[in-house]
């Protein structure tokens, strides 16, 4: 009897060690997938762009992406998830990364006891960082100097996007205000769409993009099948997104869960495809493959925020009207002369307020007016300290290439190579 | 004693539980590389047509990608995998996706106990409906109208393809007989080729393919690191394809079949690369990189029937004669000018039928007679159907571009951009 | 009583076979990922060459990748991991891959109780002596004759590298003697580009990469945005290279173990890209790209060699180090007229050493003096045999092309057709 009772000790000290390996396990595949986004981001962007600025797209997509995670392991991850914060607007600062959890901690048992290694939660935390800053590089694409954007992607990554997750996802205030947002509609998309609108408002629009009398011009990608083959990385990469934001796999509930997550997010997806791509026939006449690429990130980024709760089929309805808000939302701003070469500031803003905002049809515990409130913060928080950021570098070392050097492409005076050296063009 | 009793039921259904979740987990990932396969048969198409279709046949995959998952969901699924069906032929119709698998029923236990999340089985089964409808896309390239293949699409996902799903998969009369195919060598592959057939010989060949004295014309891929980094997707998904097709793998000898699964699925594409490329050699008197990369995809296909029961030794094999067999086939049916720009019905439809014959040298439940007669099924039904389909899209909407169209290319008149719009092009 | 001790050796079996399914399924998946970085070495191969030999090296990776499945399938994984080996230094001769463990192995127990699936096993090995081959590909690309190429990659993925692997990993001299190289920036990396120094040796320069009077001639890659593209494909597939090599991950120690492996291979990634590209510009002038790339690489190959030991700060600084010598050893072979079209030799080889040397930085049980011994050994084997095997080669079958086919590109003289046939190359 003592015996058995020594043996099921060990069997359950097993089972629990099974489970916090599951979910780990589960937690750094879902990081790798999204750490593989950044190869979507770098791909889309450099597909979006003329050639004679793609090298230099992609140095910027995998410098920040590097930067991110160093800026992140040094600070930004203390500041989002602090042992314990001062209160629930400031974290407090402290530097690196500690020891993972004890056996000991583990076997504690109870509600409290860690149930994943700390370091994947780490892991799984800086590809977000990673992925919030990847969407300012688009829409600065083809005009930005090269080093004033890595100096803001450290600062950014370091300091204006963990201060906002710590508000909602590190116990903050939004987070105790209510406010819902499961895998970052507003703490990582429109956290990155607010940055880059600061930066656009004080960068300017590329040489020739609008007319002295209104006119606007399109400014074609040079490589749509990159541009497609990031779309399809980036949606990829999204079921480690939003499927490891449910934090746990080990148990029938949460296995559910994780499920649901996939293919609401996969529907979504599929619904801002399709109606882009409408929207686009009726309004253009064309099926424009570019508007059906941001259909699906659009669609993406707007269940983002509640991928869970809804139907599979609410969840493409969600996606839908995302994809239809991304091609007014581009056509938009192109009226305002706000120039986003790939139309980030669209597919991850005006979709991640939509995102956000269609939170409470399916969620019972969301509200639209705890929904504002927590939009607004980050809006606010991340639009004003990027644009007095972008303003410094702007008057320090300066955040624009000079005419000559953006005609004769950022690839030569920013990386001194080309693109495509062999290939002959226009 | 009483104490002991009740926490081992408590500790008995955490492993229910956490084995439920390796399992929905491990269909998650396997559906998700499936889905990356998306992706891979984009970039294939992609490179292996003419850069003036190249932005077209971008759009009908992420498209057609979209409607799959959506019409699935609404329709497909049910009827492949019905709650109760009327017959082994007919499952009947119902919509939409309902409850997933409560924690009673998981712990139920027993034989009919279920074992993994109902919408993670959704979610890798539609990305395999996805796959079907993709090999299409190839077949048909640089010369069908895009709003009219769509629409095909449609129609393929949400019945075409659940019906004879259903008639194997989902219990009926196929599976009643002992017809073998554990991945979907022919209901999935020689599926999709069968459709691809159809609407080829509707469609008639391209401008200049064939000469009016018997010449045969090669057009060759406008882009093959592009085509490479599909086939490289492709293989890499279908870890997931035939992996994930165990169902389970939660125990000894379940992960034991699923690892057999991995190192047989790799070592046939490996054989069909080798065998392609000699083969090529050997008539052509070139290493013919496209010959390469379909051997390593009717590799991939042949194994699909019966990954599990070979030897890695007779694995490799299989796909060898599988290699051989694509590179023959795509010379055979350019000899009857039927006209498949990316030899599509040759590595899914021939190399199709090839794998499912090859089941009962490794497994002695199959017979030849009865993997005739489902192949014979899958592809009467897909073949017939899909020209009655294709057929009145043909006389109503059209389903063939205008020679001025297809001179000009379809990414200008389809999509009203161009995929290389600064590269000069011959 | 009775009934409850039963039912406990179920449970606690059941639990024993989970394990087993998750270690199992790690592997698989890291497995998975090692294969996908065969994609990624295309992709940065076909990238870093010019356009006329873009095809032949696609055709080289595709069947490079394999020849080493099958090989190492027959005799190779034989060879590095016998069931007993004759003595330390000579393994044994025998054939293909047996039975996979059956559930009383498994349910028997104790340390020496298999712990995941063996061809789970074959599975993660194959890839790894795939991977080290590739390395060999991007050295002598531009000027090497494939068929010769191939059949030295038979050669190196049957004999070399397997017998080296056994030295350290099948529990060889190396392994007794204390020998640290966590996941083969020795046995995979070191080896590969040893390797590739000898077949660079005999094979010399491309024309017109030196002049007569010291002349270095910079032969820019014709496509960047493929090799940015296969260098992500690098760092993600990095995941399960040094991840899976953790071996087990079902308990909280080993899952904290992993966890802490992905952390610090991202970080050494990180690094290597920030210092590699400050290096570039403080050097050049310019943020080149191309640096920044082979920085990432140089930093994963940095980290591979001890990966767990390490805190994030040290593994960034390792990938750092890493980045900063990747650079100085690119500029210091093109001195040498060492010609290696796409630093294969410096990204793997000195980062490598630079990798292993690191080890007892954080790595309390390796010494220099060790680590100095392994990696001379490897170097020296894998050098000396490879040079025989390849002037063998050159004697009977030669190993370059002849000036017109180099100069007319290996495409058309070895693939019989071109990589992008509708651009104009300049």
């Amino acid at each position: 009897m003592e015996q058995l009772a020594t043996q099921m000790t060990a069997v359950a000290g097993e089972v629990t060690q099974l489970a916090y390996a599951l979910d780990t396990f589960y937690f750094l595949i879902s990081g790798a997938l999204v750490m593989w986004m950044a190869a979507g981001f770098a791909m889309l962007e450099a597909g979006l762009v003329r050639t004679k600025n793609t090298a230099e797209i992609l140095t910027k997509n995998i410098a920040l992406y590097s930067i991110a995670c160093i800026m992140f392991m040094i600070v930004g991850y203390n500041l989002m998830y602090p042992e314990e914060g001062v209160n629930t607007f400031w974290p407090g600062l402290s530097f690196l990364l500690g020891e993972d959890h004890s056996m000991e901690a583990v076997s504690a048992g109870g509600e409290q006891a860690p149930y994943y290694s700390k370091l994947s939660d780490f892991f799984f935390q800086v590809v977000f960082c990673a992925t919030a800053m990847s969407i300012v590089s688009g829409a600065v694409a083809e005009r930005m100097k090269l080093w004033s954007f890595l100096l803001f992607a450290a600062i950014m990554t370091a300091f204006i996007y963990p201060l906002q997750g710590y508000w909602k996802w590190g116990g903050g205030f939004l987070e105790q205000l209510g406010f819902q947002d499961f895998a970052g509609s507003g703490v990582v998309h429109l956290c990155g769409a607010s940055a880059a609108l600061a930066a656009v408002l004080l960068l300017g629009a590329r040489l020739g993009k609008y007319g002295p009398h209104g006119e606007i011009y399109a400014i074609p990608g040079a490589n749509l099948p990159l541009a497609t083959l990031g779309t399809f990385v980036l949606w990829f990469g999204w079921f480690g997104f939003n499927g490891g934001s449910e934090l746990k796999v080990s148990n029938v509930v949460e296995a559910n869960a994780v499920a649901r997550v996939f293919v609401n997010t996969n529907l979504a997806a599929a619904g801002g495809v399709v109606t882009a791509l409408i929207t686009a026939r009726l309004l253009f006449g064309k099926a424009d493959l570019t508007m059906a690429l941001n259909g699906a990130i659009a669609g993406l980024v707007a269940i983002t925020a509640e991928p869970l709760a809804p139907t599979p089929l609410w969840a493409m309805n969600v996606g839908a009207i995302g994809g239809l808000l991304v091609v007014l939302s581009i056509a938009g701003l192109d009226r305002l002369k706000i120039d986003d070469p790939v139309g980030a500031i669209s597919a991850h803003g005006t979709a991640g307020i939509w995102g956000l905002l269609a939170v409470p049809f399916s969620n019972t515990d969301a509200s639209f007016l705890k929904q504002l409130i927590g939009m607004g913060t980050i809006f606010a928080w991340v639009f004003i300290s990027s644009l007095i950021v972008w303003a410094v570098i702007k008057i320090t070392l300066g955040i624009r290439v000079s005419q000559e050097e953006e005609m004769d492409g950022l690839d030569r005076s920013e990386c001194g190579l080309e693109a495509y050296p062999e290939f002959v063009i226009e």
